[in-house]
């Protein structure tokens, strides 16, 4: 790749670096930038540096945050006797789009996972036991990811949580809204009947 | 998606303005930025100003380069008399993969395209006919892709170059080394068929 000049190639090797961009895409990121107005580049540039910078994490819930509490765990509204634990700063946001959570969270940062090399002790498993344990917390809701690592995850922490004295629930599962019972692999087809509700 | 604070959403926003980003990607890409060292961000943030302030178009080819004359046309062991037309740098760096193409380039910086609005007068034609016009040229060799827009621009450039006392030259087409028969379309195979040659 000797053919670019050197801030250019720079910039494509930046590009490759991020996670799903092969060398062909990052190419074409970079020539795309090159397009741009410079001042498109510099707030490019800056929101990469100002959100490395300004963004940690919740002290409580451990989701993202521009400093402080985050705003679910600062809101006086959201029912703090109810916590979602989620793998991912992003599940939290897939949860909100729902609209009908009104209780708090708990990020864990990853899940179990031997084969990643990622143990318990690499998660926000602790911060998560000391809320529980400080009193307030009726309801632990698991909404770990419903494959193999989300589930073990889910059951790791609900053997640590249930001697808390705390009710430790699942997500339900089933087919999804708007899915097709022919596509439904079979395990969720059991679980959709074994976990059917009366109408 | 008032889930994240401000700075993440405004990184999420940068990303996704890049070109073939979603919305889902976006986010993957700027979580994945939040997880980087801060000097890995730094770097990426100053890879894209300097790429953006420091890469400028050759005077000659027009192709990019870190100021002054690009390497090939600074260099002298590259014939000046033959000279490849492209429609983007890109192409230039895929023909000198090749390793095998020992002249100069003119890149042109897209394709004649009406249903894009883009004319003859916003491709750096202008640029290639005074490099032909001050002489030392023999071949022009026309290397836009062969799709319509590509023909379109060859075809025209050739119609403004042959008057000019050069032989103006087209890739070749045909079956594609690797390719099988089969999967070849009818053009390709026609093309390929009249221009067969003597083993």
């Amino acid at each position: 790749m000797e053919y670019f000049p050197a801030p250019l190639e720079t910039l494509v090797e930046q590009f490759a670096r991020l996670p799903g961009i092969g060398g062909k895409t990052a190419q074409r990121l970079a020539f795309f930038v090159l397009g741009l107005p410079a001042e498109d580049v510099n707030a490019f540039a800056s929101a990469l540096v100002d959100a490395k910078k300004n963004i940690t994490l919740c002290p409580v819930c451990q989701n993202f945050t521009a400093g402080g509490l985050c705003p679910i765990c600062a809101s006086e509204k959201r029912d703090a006797s109810t916590i979602c634990v989620v793998a991912d700063p992003r599940d939290v946001a897939a949860m909100e789009r729902s609209r009908e959570y009104q209780g708090r969270y708990h990020v864990l940062h990853g899940v179990i996972s031997p084969l990643n090399r990622v143990g318990p002790e690499d998660l926000a498993i602790r911060p998560l036991l000391e809320r529980v344990q400080a009193g307030g917390v009726a309801e632990v809701i698991m909404a770990t990811n419903p494959d193999t690592e989300g589930e073990a995850t889910a059951m790791y922490l609900a053997r640590l949580l249930r001697p808390l004295g705390v009710k430790v629930t699942r997500l339900a599962y089933g087919i999804p809204v708007g899915g097709h019972l022919e596509f439904a692999d079979e395990a969720t087809l059991l679980r959709a009947l074994e976990g059917r509700r009366e109408l």
